[in-house]
């Protein structure tokens, strides 16, 4: 088994979220590759020397330009706010390190360009921590449209909805709140929930023509965390908008953090001429399934509680009906990671894979501000 | 279409219901006689007048033996408690009436056995109100079992949970409270909820071999709200049971009314072979179906929302998705009844199907008193 | 008690839906008038008497012109096409007659202007079917929203949606085909599904401001099924719609015949500051109901039965635990018209309420051609 | 941190998952002991050095005996099939070493009761695997309960059903079918998966007076996959009973592998005066709750997801929302244990706590051949 020399960029949430997978994935999955926890880089001292400990990462960096050097490392893991992927990225890509890259890839879609068009230049495996699409029940709804079980597609709705920032006290900026800030975090809820929603439609139902969207900032000044000063907040607090997808449907997307009583409701249903999908992330091991051929007076929707072995991933995990949970999802993708490593076919999504999900938020932003249907730009 | 002379004893909770049941069931189903509100019977003549205008009752009486004794009676219901059913039906059987009975049938087996003697001397059309039966769900639950579409049945499971006895203060006895009454009632949870759930059990799952139970009184006194004097409690307030059926299949049965949050939580589930079956009171109109049959990786519980034109009953009501509730269950049982005559072939359950229910609960009963596991006799 | 007089116009689903609660209001609500039903009206003699002899409606007419001039008739109840509505109610109006007439009110806001202009002419009583509103679980939701236990509100969706219409050999127009015949339904789901979206929305959560829309034909020929010519299809399909209410919040709202799966999932939800509740009429006797200032360790959806007494409707039916279903809220709806004849504070949604319902629906389609964001017309 | 020196005996499902446990403590909980994977035991040198290649132990041991007499080892882990947990449970005593034990504690009460004297001599730290009193919602549930919530209790029900040896082809014994051989493992559900249900109640509702049972062996025969023969089955295939809590309270468990489409549908519901619970294993991250002290008009279940930061263990996961799933269930357990070292005040259960859950299922397969109730023997 080769090493897999990882550099993390990053201890927060997805820091520990994505060290935890590296650290599973080899005890559970057969791969070639075993990821070695090389360095992790933060500008504190202190707190990357602690991570460090606790992780069992064996050195850290205070400058990701440094880390980005080593030759002890294979794998630059960007980790890090939303307004450092692209620099870092594109540094990690001319060093001809492998990436891979915290979603949303970028602040917006020019920017991700560049680093779509580094990362060509340079020919390095790449990856964007979209996670969701590595939830099994959400990979077998993947599996079922894909063979066409589901004939022709009418509708596709997704929302995502959490209801942290109603408070009006709380502040804008600083650790653990950067996602309120908006030089930090480009935009609200639309590059943070509505990029994950964006990136499965996308994967499950094809590229998305036109949109028209509203967005709404609820508090309108808060406390910023870092300067002690209130300002005006400049993201999204709620961004919806319609859809239409190139093979002929219709969608509805939504996302808020002010939807009392829903903590990380990511939702979705796909329905069409045959069949319809419906997922929860608050209960995320189950797929709600309903077929038109099952005989008409049992006909309704099965509850498949996706635990068993001949479901995506699960073989690699306890028994029928024990439920694994959020962050075996990043198992997964490391996991399909490296096995695209080790076959020679890439596991999704990459860098030009992520770009088109910027498209749509771009679109979505620019279509609140225009009050228009605006076109979404495609890759080429 | 020909006129069915109907006379009602009661005017409670049943009366009603009953009432409500022979009132719309010819605007709903094609039957060839109609239902004509006779009379109603009650020993309070201004309540039995204000009963008549409300309902349509064209005439009162205030003693039972003279609405027995009417010649423009066809048919005698009887929606009285528990400790009049024998003496009314045994005289209405004598008088050549037919006969509906609320449940349960009887005070216990021996009364019961009097009861279907009279009726088998008199012959005439008879039948006792399991209305669960007639819950769309429930009757498609037994035609896919009839079908064989479970295979061999291995385990039988219900529980019929209320709480609204919690409180020590509730009297016991008077109007709306006889139910709590032994010397009116018979027995408590018993006699009550759990004859509804051996019903059903009797009719999906064939004839119950032995038990063994328990049962309890938690509050040991109350006020009589007749006498005004605290007395001890003679019901069960709770009872439970373990039970092997003729099939070979294991059961559990439970009732109470000391269930925290269940108002009228009536659930079954059966377990076979091939298949399960699952309901719930509380969601009446859906029917929970797994089949091993499906395919693997798709397999769950079928949420079937029983309210298309091919599932019992429903083609009579609305549109698909629009849900009847309990009431709907007499009126069933009232059309059933009716095309029995129409058709003669009787619909059950008669006083000789309900007779058997009597013998479950004797022995349950029984063996919460012995201690042992008891027989269930059963009818000839 | 006083009658009040009925003369019902179309003995469809509808004619059934307000004949049955015509029927069994008097029985389960105490009220100063009782229904009579008076008399049916319909083209086809023949079927016009065996819906009269079926209902116990007294006497016939084939012509509505009859009908609404007919001295012993008090209330006129339409229940014909929605092209029908305007001349039918304007002319019963004329005549002094109070009006119920089926939802939508109009073909659309300038035809439902003058229908509004009529009755206020008139001065008569009147009343649009938007039943959704008296189940029992949305009355209590506006209950709680108009104590304010939501606080601020910041957003509000919607759903309506079926799946009956895929099948594209589904001809269009006929009997009980008429929805799908642009001619006689003005719309397509718009003002079928939608227009009970918007009723309830705008009676829970005010006023809505601007909309931005799309709708879609999916099968964009089907045969006629009175001239068996195959035409164009002129009805959307489906129709979804971004909205800002007056109060502030942002909503979804969306509808379709095209959702596999779905028979009649109307859902609602809406999400204030303090709490949030959900609906959905396929378990139409449930509320869910989440309050933040309850327990953080044990906060959650509260899954309400909505069958007790002192919730709304409930005292009437039968005990706790026990649902009613769908034809109730038609039971409801009449009862509350006859209290607000007797208390003379006349029952919500009059045919000015509804109006505002058309100026919505107008709104909606007419952004789904141009495609831009379009104001609502606000009645006066 | 100091080391705690593991030696684990025993590389099937519960040896990965006990291992996965030593393995993601240290990094999500600060304790002052950190697990070092010192050893694995299996009498197979191959599979055990794969085995410890996958997950990191630094060495094998293919005998036991020399595990435990090793200096270099602090805690033993046995997760080997019921059969060794005594012989070995007992030297390791002997030896000094912590222990930790999987479920079922011994092969019955007086095998358990030796384990027990042998742990009391030695003095070392000691626990048994029932890893569901770690799943935060069930954590959640002890804890309402000990603060008096419910009030006092009437109603304790548990059941444990699963579907997966229904086919009469699968063979008893041999690798991962050691559970249907009734010589290694002691008896069938009972042992196994009601062992599970009594430990939980034990905990939630106190001791167990007396129990009324049946159990059935629905196939009679089975291949041996070892020796290749057709012989008897001696393990219980159902088993249910009915009990009486030394508090009052009254019961019913029951367990099966027989429950077509339940794959490992684990549930409780706690029924009290005030108050009730329900959990479920298929959802474990969910627990319901309901209060009867809310405002009557919106009392109902409370569906809690469990997964914020004031509820148990989670605030060292993720964030509010995101699921954790059957795994972590035994990490919560080795942090409570090494939380237990650390802090003198060792965590439950230990070998005396499971020793009581081996009386109740000696009890149940008692009754089961008495067909009387029996006295559960309590430990002094």
């Amino acid at each position: 088994m080769k090493p897999l020399r990882v550099g993390l960029i990053g201890y927060g949430f997805m820091g520990r979220a994505h060290s935890n997978a590296f650290k599973q994935v080899s005890q559970f999955f057969e791969l070639k590759h075993r990821p070695v926890l090389k360095a992790v880089c933060a500008r504190d001292a202190v707190k990357a020397k602690a991570f460090a400990q606790n992780w069992g990462y064996e050195s850290i960096e205070t400058d990701w330009r440094r880390l980005v050097e080593r030759d002890d490392i294979d794998l630059i893991d960007i980790a890090s706010p939303n307004n450092t992927h692209a620099e870092i990225a594109m540094a990690a890509a001319k060093a001809g390190k492998m990436i891979l890259c915290e979603k949303p890839l970028a602040m917006n879609g020019p920017q991700g360009e560049k680093m779509v068009a580094a990362i060509a230049r340079a020919g390095v495996p790449n990856m964007v921590w979209y996670n969701y699409r590595r939830i099994p029940a959400v990979t077998l709804a993947k599996q079922l449209i894909d063979e066409g079980r589901l004939g022709r597609i009418f509708h596709y709705r997704a929302k995502f909805l959490q209801d942290w920032t109603i408070n009006p006290e709380l502040p804008q900026g600083g650790a653990g709140l950067w996602r309120l800030d908006i030089k930090v975090a480009g935009s609200g809820v639309t590059g943070d929930l509505l990029a994950h929603c964006i990136d499965t439609a996308l994967w499950l139902n094809g590229s998305i023509d036109t949109v028209t969207a509203m967005t709404e900032t609820f508090v309108k000044e808060r406390k910023h965390n870092l300067t002690g000063k209130v300002e005006k907040v400049g993201i999204d607090d709620a961004s919806a908008f319609l859809a239409r997808f190139s093979n002929g449907s219709l969608a509805t997307f939504e996302s808020t953090r002010y939807a009392r009583g829903h903590k990380a409701l990511y939702t979705f249903e796909i329905n069409g001429e045959h069949g319809s999908l419906a997922w929860d992330l608050h209960d995320l091991h189950r797929i709600q399934c309903f077929e038109h051929k099952d005989e008409g007076r049992v006909r309704g929707w099965r509850n498949i509680h996706v635990t068993d072995s001949d479901q995506p991933y699960m073989k690699n995990w306890w028994v029928p009906g024990l439920a694994i949970g959020y962050e075996h999802s990043f198992v997964h993708q490391v996991a399909d990671f490296i096995q695209g490593l080790d076959s020679g076919k890439p596991a999704a999504p990459s860098f030009k894979d992520a770009l088109q999900t910027e498209y749509v938020t771009d679109a979505v932003l620019k279509s609140a501000r225009t009050k228009r249907w605006e076109k979404v730009k495609k890759s080429k």
